[in-house]
Formats: structure tokens, sequence, C-alpha cells
């Protein structure tokens, strides 16, 4: 017997009110025994932006195998695709607005298909959950080993451009914010080149100015705005023992600049 | 050997003291190996309405055999009677205390028993925290197979009445707010009998007049108020790209009127 | 073959940005199978005085043999050590900030090590988020089945003094509050011995006079603040019907004076 595949979950959905509650029941219901992973499900309402950062921020840390499931939909019910890749070592199944945007950038696409055959839905489809309606049941029937193909028709999905912009050795770019974290860091899409020196760093964001680039949280001076090349490998703006955020207001998309002088 | 059932969680607890920490661990001594699902845990503290309505939204979707356990008790510590219910497909544990309303207006009462025998609670119990004390060790007990009859003294529990209302044809009706979703989506529990027309819809809430009925919340002009009948079949009042919650202050209980004209 | 051992985690990560999924990604991945455990995710961030409380409020309900990996590290990066400690029922894995100091406060402590042994820990260790790099890859290996020994060279921990007081038959004592809960209670380190009858209970904290000692929150009346022995046989204030958290501002460690007449 083949084992089930592990399912991952990303959603937009929060604790509140069962959303999330009733797509692991329909796992479990439709795919006994299968293992569920929380990604996270309290990413900012509505904003596929913050999703893509969150998911791929992690994804590479999961098994070979996994289906990740990720539902942040502002668009649900309308005319949107939903669909279902394959990378090299993973499967994913999200609405077509741009949450698989930075994962796809980085990977391969295998095969990709729009999913559409209505045999793997719950039998009534809201306009408005499709999560529960659409997403939950068609994962566990992967799970349960089901083929992409049958899902509905394969598409030629074009990669993302890279979401990712390395700093230059010298000099000036722009790049934007991709997310805002629990602790208030603004996590930016720019990042170093290997190798590359990283002193002399000025950032400008909303008219502010950051100098300087630390290594960990707590070499920045106490109520001082500091950079440094957060877990993910990107520049991110922290502020010590408070939220940067709470004093650069902005959210995913904002514009960056960085000046490097050798 | 008989296999474990699956257990669902359903507090008020949210994720910051390990109240539902502190169940999950005691359920792992007592019974190994059981599946704990998450429903919700950040239902709004201490509102049995709020918490009825969001275990009744996902409750049909999970495997037959279910032990539900779902604690909002702010009479936590009275005299208060604990229930442990059977309905056709699914066990419910909880406080009398209105939690399981909708969800027995709806389903028949197989047994019900008043949930007394401290054999299977904690050794011993405090005045403030029967989910850690009472419903975690009880329900990981059912999940290893004891029968409900051991737990205490069946009682006659009479059905609650629907607290659901259908919408006529034409003419008008007050119904109720049953929750406020994550979104700020306004829930009421007012619904159309099957194949009813839907048009010309008039929601008065709060003085504010709700016109229209969508099928999609994209479907709704950006910054307007709109009605449709949402992922759970009732009405509910939706502010696009917003929160109808922020612009129409009402909780779980106010008074809704809906008028229809064919 | 041994059966791999619980992880149970507690974290000030949320569930907005993917810190927890990819620690439970990374324990799926070198450790498939293993049972993962939540304990909380929302301690207030950045404070280990509040973690350690929620830790030592649940862990004496978790399995033998139970892994806690506990993440609250606001000097992640720096040299703070990195401690792996067996007790006589569970293994504990967290930052040397004062996160273990209430548990290993009441428990004998059978082992400690510094954990230092990179070959555990993910290729790359970033300065920011040792949850992923870190303490998610040896908690997998410990459930795999390694030795505490293998993981850094052994330390003599002096056991923490006691965080709690019990409180006197009659006169005066000075406490601290451990921890403000979900519902706005704030919990002290007072207690009663057992035995102590527990009548004229005046307790000041903020220049607020809170008098008399409940059973349940319940038998305070609305609008009124109260004291009581809480679920954690700790003295708490609380608010019937509101948050005391709201009316007495305070955060972890402010001092509360109790004045008892016999």
């Amino acid at each position: 017997m083949k084992s089930r595949r592990l399912i991952a979950l990303l959603t937009d959905f929060g604790d509140r009110d069962g959303f999330v509650g009733a797509m692991r029941g329909i796992i479990a219901e439709i795919s006994p025994g299968t293992q569920v992973i929380d990604i996270a499900h309290d990413v900012p309402p509505q904003s596929p932006l913050d999703g893509a950062f969150v998911l791929w921020s992690v994804y590479q840390f999961f098994p070979a195998g996994t289906i990740f499931v990720a539902v942040v939909d502002p668009g649900v019910g309308t005319e949107r695709r939903i669909l279902c890749v394959q990378t090299s070592r993973h499967l994913f199944l999200a609405p077509e607005n741009g949450l698989l945007d930075l994962v796809l950038s980085q990977e391969k696409i295998v095969r990709a298909v729009q999913v559409t055959n209505r045999r793997y839905f719950l039998k009534n489809v809201s306009g408005t959950f499709h999560g529960r309606d659409i997403f939950a049941p068609v994962a566990a029937h992967l799970s349960n080993g089901i083929s992409l193909d049958v899902l509905g028709e394969r598409i030629a999905l074009v990669q993302p451009s890279g979401g990712f912009l390395n700093v230059p050795e010298r000099g000036e770019a722009t790049g934007r914010v991709l997310h805002i974290d629990r602790f208030g860091n603004i996590v930016t899409n720019l990042r170093f080149s290997q190798g590359g020196r990283k002193r002399n760093v000025d950032i400008t964001i909303k008219r502010r100015h950051v100098c300087g680039l630390y290594k960990t949280y707590a070499e920045i001076a106490s109520g001082r705005l500091g950079a440094l090349v957060g877990s993910h490998g990107l520049i991110e703006i922290a502020l010590r023992d408070g939220r940067a955020s709470d004093v650069i207001h902005v959210s995913a998309g904002a514009l960056v600049k960085i000046r490097i002088e050798a």
C-alpha cells in the first residue's frame, strides 16, 4: 500500500471561524490518517503577496512529495483559475493570483493543470468558500494517490520572473517590501549575491533612512532601526526592542531604495 | 483492536496561554496516538452563541464517530451541567449553555448523559479550567472506547427549536446575527427555502439598509455593502474590500430585518 | 524499532509568518511520523517570563518522554547558550534566558548539556531564526533516538530558586505577576500552603485593592474585580464580565502585595 502524502496548509482563515477546521475535517473524512501540517493561518487577510512570501519561506524545509495547499483567495467564486503545479520535489494547489509566484520563480515547473474536475470537489460548491469545497477535497484525493492529470487540462504556465533583486556591489537599487512579520520586521526582496561585501548600506523607505548592516537583532542599539540579512537571506529592517512597522508604515509592495558604498 | 476515535476541539482559549496545549497533553497521555483536530480556538471569548455557530458550521464535514469537544464556558465551576450527547453519526461533549443548540436542532438525539463520574476526570478538578480537568480526560477515555453510559445518568434532552429562519417568498421576517467572522462578514440565521427566488432583497440592520443579493464577494462594488448566501447557506452581509462589522457594529444576537419583493 | 518520541512546541512565533510551519516541516523531514503537539505560539513576543509560566503550567500533563521545545528568544544569535535538560520524566530544549526556570525550580535536573554540535543543526545557521536552524532539527534527532550527550558538553546547571511564594497564615507578603492570560486574568506567583485557610485576603496591585477570595469566576459580582486560586494553584485577579488587565495595567514581573487576616 502506498502511504499517504503529507498535506501542508497555508491560509488567511485565522482561528476564529472553523474555516480551517472544516478543511481538516474533510481531509480526515476523504483520506483518513493523512498528516496535515499547518504552515500559517493568520496571513494578512486577502493578501496573496504576503501569502506568496510565507509559502516561499517554508516550502524548501518540507519533505519531498508534500502537497502544499495555499488559500488566500480574494477572487473566490470568480473566473480566476485554480492551479495544481508539480515541481521537482513538491505539489502545489492554489488559486491563480500570485500566491505561487515566488515559489515558481525558483523552481522548475514539471507539470501544471487547471483544476476543473468536479468529481473531486464537494457536491455543493459555494461561491465563497473554495478552501472547503474544492481545495481540501482535491488535496485529500491527491494524498490518496490520484494523478494530477485527472484534475483537469494541462496548461502551459510561464515561469514567473524572479521576485528577488540582487543588490549591486556598489551603487543603487530599488526593491520592494515582501512582508511584515509578527515582530514588525519589514522584509524586502533585496539580497546580496554570494560573497558580496556587506558594509556601508544605506536604505531609504518612506523617506526614512536606515544605515548599516547588523548580524543579529541584539546588535542593534535599543530603540534604533537597523538592517540585517534575515533568516530568509533577504534584507530586512528591524527596530530593536520594538516594531519597525510601527515606525515605518508600509505594507507588502512598497518601494525600498538601497545604496551601497564599497 | 478497536482503533481510537478522532477528537475535534473547539474552544475560546486562544493560543497564548497553553490552555489548549494542556488539553492536548492530557489526551496524548490517556489515549496515545489519538488524532486531535483543531476546529477553532479563537472563538470570541465567553460567547457560546458564536461557538454554537462555528461548531454547527463544521460538524457535518467530519468523519462518522468523531468526538467533538466544545469548551466555551463562562459558567465554569458553577452548577451548569456538562453534557455528552450521541447523535446518529457523532458524539458531542460540552457545557450546557447553548453551545450544542444549533447542532442539536438539526440532529436526532440518540442518547444524552450528564457527565458526573469523577473516575474519568483528573484527580484534582479546579473551579476554573474544566477543559483540562474534565473535558480533555473524558474525551480521551471516550476515544479509548468507554461507553457514554459510564459517564453519568441518562437525561432527557429536549431538542432545541431551530435556530434558523426560512425567509418567506415575499413579505418581511426578523432574524438574528449568529456570528461575525474573521473577515468582518455578518452571518445571520436567515436562509432561503430551496428553490426560492432570490431577488429584491432589502435588509435592515442597526438602521442601515443593505439591498440586493450577490453570488460572490467579488461581485459587490468596491467599498459597498452587499448581502449574499454564504458558504453555510445563510444570508450574510459583506463589505467589498473592507469589513462589514467595522461599518455595522453588531454582535451575535442582534436583530436583522429582511424584506423580500417577488 | 524504538518508537519516536512526542515533541511539544512552545514559541512566541504566532501564526502569521510560517515560523512554526518551517519548524514542523523540518521535523517531518528528519523524523517522519513524529507527533508534534502545539502548546502555544502566541506567547507575548520576546517575553521569556510569560513563556516560562506557560511551559510550567502545562508540562506535567504531558506523557513521560516528551521532548519540550521552547523558543522565546530575544537574544537569538548572541552568545546566550542553548540548553538541553533531562529531568526525571521529560526533556527540555530552550535558550538559556529564564524560559526553563519555573519548570526546573520544581524538577530534579538529571543531566544538562550545552547544545553546540553543528552536526544536528541545519547546514546554514542564520543569526535570527534558531527555531528553524537549531531547535527543530535537534528536537527531531532527539525524537529519532540520539542521546543528549552527543549534542555538546555536559554542564552543571544550578537549580533555579523557586519562583513561587507561599503566603503566610496571617500577615503580609510581596510577590510578582507571572502572566496575563487571554481573558485578561492577572496570574501571580502567590499560592496558599496546603490546608491554609483562605479568608480575608486583601491584595494591592498598582495602588488598586482587591478584597476577598472566590472559588469561581461566576461568583464575582458583574463588573467587579476579585481574587481566586486559579487552575494553576496560584492566586489570580479576575474581572467578572471583563478583563482585569484592562483595568489594572501590569505586565509579567510587576509587584503584588497580599495581606491575610486570620
